[in-house]
């Protein structure tokens, strides 16, 4: 497409020197025209005789609208006529339009009254762009009409938004299908729609001074789509730019951070009870193995490290400075890391934005920046970084190596991931506190974890994005390789915003939220406990290879619940080859059932078990295993999770690795299958069906985001 | 209403002895109106001359439209032609009608050709109605139009419905919104809307061979709902009636099966590993004090108690027998029971109707009705009554006595039940296995239950219902005094149904059963532990005496993910009245927050907690309480605990008894601290902020369906 920018840059520096917050209907077409959507034609009349010749050349039937900078919503004040089929009923209904509008408000300035092609056939949708204080530019589609709008039926993505986005928004309504037509009509041009959302997206993000935009409605048809009404509004105040590190240099520092040489610890103490008594501990006890150096202006030795009155009296190189102290002294301190070119400060004190404190916090920002310091708080309980043995944190140490990486931007959360991951074993690479984010953020972290080859999945604890472009530009990337499992808190508690254009009442915070993160391939959980499974679970799940997903259950019981997950979960129960449904009857009775549910029945012994789950490990057609145990006295839990064990453990040795999940349901010796399994890298949950499908589900949902099925 | 029964019923009959399983348009018309169900003013014209005469009568704009018993898609057949404005044009239209629906169908019978007033204005809406193989007759309400049959925004109802139902499907689909007006729009008269299904509804009701029917379009406006098209299906094939046994046999039956005096094990043996061995151990070892009679063609004794060679040679009465005997020999045995008059009959044995043996399975049924013997199962795991120290299972034991009441279709499910029981200390009053379900299914559990003192809350598992009406019957009235929690299975796995209306085809499985189940007063569970957890809690929490939730936490990040749990359930948070927030205010930091939820912050001492929490209980304005809970130092998981337990302890002798459900988040301690609460029946859950408030959620759910708040 080639847009005509010089013409909506005049438009806009007309209406700027007008101080104006819109275009009237004839400049949002003009600036619509320019960015190749399509609008009817029409003229602009100022007597009846000419809206007479204008609607005779344009053909009818036409529509009649008010032209009135002072008239905004045009129906309310009686100034559209629409179906107008010939000139006598023009010139009529231009008097009357004219009327109207002064009845309405007399001292309006009446610039004229336009004609316009009535179009009509064809689905009415709606185009959109709006301004979102998190994620800046977005452009929306949706369906149009009364109805829509209460239904609300409505997707979002960031701005630009390229062909591939446009024609997913397509997909990602509920009432897509509309878009093919039903019942004997016909569908709609998507190629046509798709590029009217290109359009929209490319001209909010060229003009950034258009705050909202609308084509409500657009008429789609075999024939393409055209705007019958543009509606513009402007916002010529400057938005601020969020400060952005380069990310070369993010990368270095994050690298110095999470894995520091030397550690400082500012406000060390050897008294049991404070914090800097804590942070110590924590290091000395993790088995630290780099550089620790104490900082207090008095003491000697704590806990058998040399003491240093400041940071700047610290012989050697230092990464990072966890800071013990009170709120008030932090940004001096911060300043004299500069001087020792400290990477990162860890900033445990609370004292600061949470409390209202927003000018302290503010201060320290400014500090940090000048002294080209990294700030990871404050008011956090500091993070773990298990490759490292590194308990930089006053909260109870952490020592699980495994490759998932947490992050929370609550104290509560992070408690909640450390205890979590105690009790379910889960080894991690990191746990991340956020806390009130005066700088280092999730981009930051996924920038380092993205490179970072302990690390193979990252959950994130989200309640707001300072940046959402930059996080959604980052997770992008980083989502094609490792899966990233975010949970949005406060997705349901803030209403609606005051918006002036139906883009933006739309535009309800989550929806958006829901949007990008899907565009950005991030894998959303919906509550705490999903963020904890996913993160445990994908890092254990190996990727699958097709969407074939076969249930094998000795409980029929189970096998309906565990067909209800799948279907819940977006997974596609494989159509079973005879030859294979052939191959599982040899070792199931002949009142089990084959077909998919495989049906065992419950009276079976271990031998059954092992050899239907071996066939479906070895069958490469099927991608992926969900196992339905059910406790007999005949094969008992333990001797179930052994076998299981087993035989996941000799098709790993074949080369046959495939995603495979367990419910188990049984008396409580089922919980000890259940660790057993989990143990041996295979998810194994008890008295549930739906957990396990849900986390397989969690995979595949990054599987696909990803490319990689 | 008064219903023109006779004028149906000489339409029906015609329609019969046609041999035809639809009604003209015309016909379809005549049995809507002696229903008084509006429909628009027309007439039936053989020729164009008779077309225009009656167009001049009834006024214009028409509608012409073919009628022919050969042409049931009008549309298709070019035999309907709309916007009709003058008699020229009806003369036109007729011929070309006329010659339509000859080149569709040269053989087609063509009566005539209807001339209808065109409704126009007004929302199109769709009321309809279908046969359900489950629930039987159902009335439908939707919104109309191509969009709507994609969205699917419908719901469903048992018929008849009365007023107050037909108000309530006004207000239950997604759009609902739209009947009162948008956007300037007058909104529609939900008098006369909700009269056309109540209409509708007794009309299939009281002429069950209507099996379909669609009003489509129905168009709803101010001034009335008017239905533009009539279609009525019709079969006239008898529909099996369901065997009913009456409701006061049903209870003295269940009643002696449930608390048996006298128990007789069929195959009862003195052999280790055999299932007749097992549940005779069960029994004893449970403690069951009733009289124990073991049937064995040739033992002496077994387990210490005197045998007998068959239960008609028991010299006392026998109220159950568990039939512990291979599958074929069942059959005679059951005979012998009603010879003994026993009233039950446990069906352990499998080998019937789910190995496809449906004539052995229909052979016990009919022995069991002719002998007045009630049978459960077959194909289950017995079932437990705890205040009976009763174990009538092979299964483990388990004697942990309590309200809650559970049922399984499936022996997974049912060992899941158990162990999660088990695990949970969850207190029981009856586990149940309803296995083939070929006679006691959950109508006769919940009649039972409704008035033992023992119960109270009813949780089943369900894959399908026998006879969806008279559960619904008895749901309604149980669940009014007892929750009634249902996990319905299989809900996602069945197709769409072939259907020839478009009500019928908008049926799907789930979406019935789930507006039945919500229209019983049925707390849906969407998993297995949901089920257990719903089970677990409802009878646990008293009954809310108002809506109004407060959330007090010590973690914010508790709060944002606490609050987006109780959006998601539907749980009101309370507005904090000025004085209630300055009472609060007293105890917490300054910087903390009051309002809702109320954020004491996380550096407090034990005493701030006590001091919230119990003014939280005190108030009565606060209806229900949900704690967030945050593991620190200074007040540590067992600490808190102790002082929740002691607080709600004082608050329940105070009289002050309200729902109080805990989130806890920290390391691995809050585990046990969640214990200490739950044995203290305080709902408190680890590492979630989500499950306490699903379970307040349901609670609320079941409330308010009972009508208590």
């Amino acid at each position: 497409m080639s847009y005509d920018q010089s013409t909506v840059r005049n438009v806009l520096a007309k209406a700027k020197e007008d101080r104006r917050n819109s275009l009237t209907s004839s400049e949002a077409k003009q600036v619509a025209s320019a960015y190749e959507i399509a609008t009817p034609a029409e003229g602009l009349a100022t007597s009846p005789d000419e809206a007479a010749t204008i609607a005779s050349e344009i053909g009818f039937p036409v529509v009649l609208k008010i032209v009135s900078p002072d008239i905004l919503h045009k129906t309310d004040a009686g100034g559209v006529i629409t179906d107008i089929g010939d000139v006598d009923n023009v010139k009529a209904s231009y008097a009357s339009i004219f009327d109207n509008a002064k009845a309405h408000n007399a001292d309006a300035r009446i610039d004229g009254v336009q004609v316009q092609a009535q179009v009509t056939g064809g689905l009415e949708v709606i185009v959109g762009a709006t301004t979102d204080p998190v994620f800046g530019k977005l452009v929306a589609f949706g369906l149009g009409g009364t109805l829509v709008e209460i239904l609300q039926d409505v997707t979002f993505r960031l701005a630009p938004a390229e062909s591939e986005d446009a024609h997913a928004m397509l997909d990602d309504i509920a009432g897509s299908k509309i878009l093919d037509g039903v019942r004997g009509e016909s569908g709609v041009d998507r190629n046509a729609l798709a590029q009217t959302i290109e359009n929209v997206s490319h001209l909010v993000n060229d003009f950034p001074e258009i705050s909202e935009l609308d084509l409500n409605p657009v008429f789609a048809s075999t024939a393409g789509a055209v705007a019958a009404d543009v509606r513009v509004l402007l916002d010529f105040e400057a938005v601020p730019q969020h400060h952005q590190h380069a990310p070369d240099e993010i990368l270095t520092a994050m690298k110095r951070i999470l894995e520091p040489s030397a550690v400082a610890v500012i406000g060390a103490s050897a008294e049991d009870g404070k914090i800097g008594n804590s942070v110590m501990r924590n290091l000395i006890d993790g088995g630290y193995e780099g550089e620790l150096y104490p900082v207090h202006p008095k003491a000697d030795q704590i806990l058998g490290h040399q003491c240093y009155p400041s940071i700047v009296d610290i012989p050697g190189n230092v990464d990072i400075a966890i800071f013990c102290i009170p709120a008030q002294f932090v940004a001096s301190v911060i300043a004299e890391c500069g001087r020792k070119q400290v990477a990162g400060a860890i900033l445990i004190p609370s004292g600061f934005a949470e409390i209202g404190e927003h000018e302290l916090q503010d201060e320290i920002v400014k500090v940090a920046r000048e002294a080209n310091v990294r700030l990871m708080g404050p008011n956090i309980y500091g993070f773990y970084y298990t490759h490292k043995n590194l308990c930089a944190t006053f909260c109870t140490p952490y020592n699980e190596k495994g490759s998932v990486a947490l992050s929370s931007q609550s104290g509560g959360v992070g408690m909640a991931i450390i205890g979590f991951s105690r009790s379910a074993k889960m080894g991690v690479s990191a746990i991340v506190g956020l806390g009130n984010k005066s700088d280092i953020d999730e981009d930051d972290l996924l920038t380092y974890f993205e490179q970072d080859p302990n690390t193979s999945v990252i959950a994130m604890h989200v309640e707001d994005l300072k940046d959402g472009r930059a996080f959604a530009s980052v997770a992008k990337r980083v989502s094609k390789t490792k899966p990233v499992v975010v949970l949005k808190a406060g997705r349901t508690s803030l209403g609606a915003k005051a918006a002036n254009s139906h883009t933006g009442a739309l535009a309800g915070d989550d929806r958006v939220y829901d949007a990008v993160l899907r565009q950005s391939g991030v894998v959303r959980a919906k509550s705490l406990n999903d963020m904890l499974e996913f993160a445990r679970g994908l890092a254990v799940l190996p990727t699958p290879k097709g969407e074939n997903v076969l249930i094998l259950t000795g409980a029929g019981g189970s096998g309906v619940l565990l067909s209800d997950a799948c279907v819940d979960n977006d997974l596609a129960l494989m159509a079973m080859p005879s030859d294979l449904d052939a191959a599982f009857r040899e070792y199931i009775p002949p009142f089990g059932a084959a077909g998919n549910p495989v049906d065992i029945t419950g009276g079976e012994p271990p031998t059954t078990y092992r050899a239907t789950i071996d066939l479906a490990l070895r069958d490469e057609r099927i991608h992926s295993l969900v196992l339905g145990y059910w406790h007999t006295i005949i094969t008992p839990p333990m001797v179930f999770a052994e076998l299981l064990g087993e035989a996941v453990s000799d098709a790993r040795a074949a080369g046959n690795d495939k995603p495979v999940v367990c419910s188990l349901v049984g008396d409580v010796e089922i919980e000890q299958a259940a660790e057993y399994l989990m143990d041996r890298n295979i998810l194994a949950y008890p008295y549930t069906a739906e957990k396990p499908v849900a986390v397989l589900g969690a995979k595949y949902r990054w599987a696909r985001n990803a490319g990689l099925i």
